[in-house]
């Protein structure tokens, strides 16, 4: 494993420098490569299905691990569009005169090299691997031993795809046990970034136990407040939408807060909405007095359910829903319902998370959705990047200055001074 | 300090929300109790001298720890640009219309609480302190137990100006024993970034013992390249610069790379050049082939010797400098002088480190010279903030949707599609 970290940093500084045209041309020979061997790529995965399926893998993630010839399809539609997008690196992204003569530049660049831990999904292989390419990124990836087969295979063909279109050898790397895991989180020598997929528990576990910079997010205890100035029927429609339109996710509805003023107006219809989508309510004992249902304990407040149920809270004032947010929530999408736009403002300038919404549903929080291009996952992170993240995740930049031979001495002794004027960008 | 950090991190996000009028009085209350207390704590100051001396503390940290009236003027000059800075906190990043109705803005807002542990230099305290307040940010001071009386009444009249000027109490606190130190180090849930300022231990030591972010740097092994095509007047004007303008600090050059075509023309002048500012040479055995000089060891190409020492190795080529640039490098400053402009792009492009000089001396890497209006510190991290970093490096940013009533089902039924017309900026 440190060998092949060590090979990919030294191939990442390499592609680093690479330009555009090679770089896409790459993707073009992966995406004819995918569906010249798509006959091997399927046979492959099948090997995976089917011993998944002796090994009783639950049926959710056997779907998530079939590749077949329409995912494959889909992933080529997805190299499309990346090539599509413009590249990132070598963006000016400052520029400064710092004296006649001399020029300094804030140049983006890739970050190095990538360590992506995903499970099952075989697309998120080929999603990742290449979304690193188009920003000059190595890459080691690390997926779910299920998928074993699949994984080795497609990453065989995108090294030989890549390696032909002069890509350096060894930009990408797959690491297959367990205990390779282990020893990647402590590559901080050779790997920049890790970017863990999958349960909570599995990013936890990545976060716990990395000195590498992590960029991902645990749970996702979204929260919806409606203010006791909201639109009822928008508050039930977007409340419906943000907890039952897809409950797995983390920018699904957990717990919603209202005010008490709008309580007794808003709650039966809501549990009628909500009931009418099999949806399972918890309340504090102030919305247990006005409709029936389950009585929430605290440890309802800090969970994640990514199922069919909501918790209910009422609250006197927006005060006491920021407090309740901040001491539960963690960070990652909270919406408000009101017509007032001062409190809308005043509610997401206070509330200290990523992704802070007004009058719509916390299911936005969504790389696609925000027209990001390419996600690479979503951030509670509180630097580098937050929220949905796109390519821009993978990017970090260096400084170039160019001079005629000018000296520190010149400017210390008042000889010369600067003249720090910015070049417009 | 865990009830101090969770006091701080509550004021922190009420002090994010703040706008830039109530941050500059407070900037200013900070200024004019400073002058008006000037007494008390020039005689903090001397209590502190007092005893440092007695304990024998180095005489150049004496004089790092002085903080007189002059020292006084200084900072309060220092709060004065900063008011001039522009407030970075709502700074929109980049605004997208998502649909009709339903807009998207990126918007640049603090991290929340930073963690500043430094040693003997009260002015950094007072600098680091307004540096956070005028970025929204909570922090958490550790200085060095040599500073301790100063530390603790600047932190007390600051604390005192800035609750006149109606900033949320405890948004600055001050750790005091090495003990807190350790404790800091663990409390990743109210400390979101560490920037530690320091010996190149002390910052090693943070790293490494902390699962908060930390932003800063350990080495500063820096590199001059002298190209086959370079102009070797320049080539010696700017080594003895990057060399010996200033010794003790980070930018300073460590290892001289010397074309081999250029080598017998330039080490003997350069030499002569060096030895007139007393500095000592250490070469590879081809250096030493043409000047009598100590032959450098492998652990040599390894020391930032923060001295007036100079290691020089011969290349036969840019290669082989950037290879050896990688290999005992620390990412910090590289300069290549070279009369050729694609050469220079060349390295600039292929060395991955934060800050590529061309033409120039590597004493340039810092904060005021790049005219970033203050100065956070140096990075040699690869995400979030690399090189010299102004108080961009303190911002992060929250996502703002503002909508009227839409739901995901919507657009994921097909009944409305996105979008995604960038807003211009």
């Amino acid at each position: 494993m440190k060998e092949a970290a060590k090979i990919c940093k030294d191939a990442s500084r390499k592609l680093a420098a690479l330009g555009t045209e090679q770089k896409d041309k790459a993707l073009q020979f992966i995406k004819d490569i995918l569906k010249s061997h798509s006959n091997e790529i399927i046979s492959a995965n099948n090997q995976d299905m089917q011993r998944s399926e002796k090994e009783n893998l639950a049926a959710p993630l056997l779907k998530r691990l079939k590749f077949d010839s329409s995912k494959i399809d889909q992933v080529c539609l997805g190299i499309d569009s990346l090539k599509d997008l413009k590249d990132p690196v070598g963006k000016v992204l400052q520029a400064t005169e710092l004296d006649q003569g001399l020029e300094l530049y804030k140049v983006a660049c890739p970050i190095g090299v990538i360590g992506m831990i995903f499970e099952s999904r075989p697309d998120a292989l080929v999603q990742i691997a290449t979304l690193c390419l188009k920003s000059g990124n190595g890459v080691i990836l690390k997926g779910g031993s299920e998928a074993m087969e699949t994984n080795k295979i497609l990453v065989e063909l995108i090294a030989q795809a890549t390696e032909k279109a002069g890509i350096p050898t060894g930009w990408i790397q797959l690491a297959q046990s367990r205990e390779e895991v282990r020893e990647m989180l402590a590559l901080d020598e050779y790997i920049d970034l890790i970017i863990p997929r999958g349960s909570n528990e599995f990013v936890k576990f990545i976060m716990d136990n990395s000195s590498i910079p992590v960029l991902g997010h645990a749970d996702g205890i979204c929260h919806l407040y409606v203010d006791e100035k909201a639109d009822l029927d928008m508050a039930i429609n977007v409340t419906v939408d943000s907890k039952t339109q897809y409950v797995a996710v983390c920018n699904a509805l957990e717990t919603l807060l209202v005010h008490s003023k709008v309580a007794e107006a808003l709650l039966p219809r809501l549990k009628t909405a909500l009931e009418a989508k099999n949806t399972e309510l918890r309340g504090c004992s102030r919305t247990c007095d006005i409709i029936q249902i389950k009585a929430a304990s605290d440890q309802d407040w800090a969970t994640e359910y990514l199922d069919y149920i909501l918790s209910i809270k009422i609250v006197d004032s927006m005060d006491e829903a920021i407090n309740h947010i901040h001491r539960y929530g963690s960070g990652h999408t909270e919406s408000i319902i009101t017509a007032d736009s001062v409190t809308a403002d005043n509610f997401m300038n206070r509330v200290d998370s990523g992704d802070l919404f007004w009058n719509c549903s916390t299911r936005f929080s969504d790389g696609f959705r925000y027209g990001l291009g390419a996600e690479v996952g979503i951030s509670t992170n509180r630097i580098h990047a937050r929220g949905p993240v796109g390519m821009e995740g993978l990017m970090i930049y260096k400084w170039k200055l160019y001079g005629k031979g000018q000296i520190v001495e010149d400017y210390s002794s008042g000889k010369k001074s600067f003249t720090h004027r910015s070049m417009g960008v």
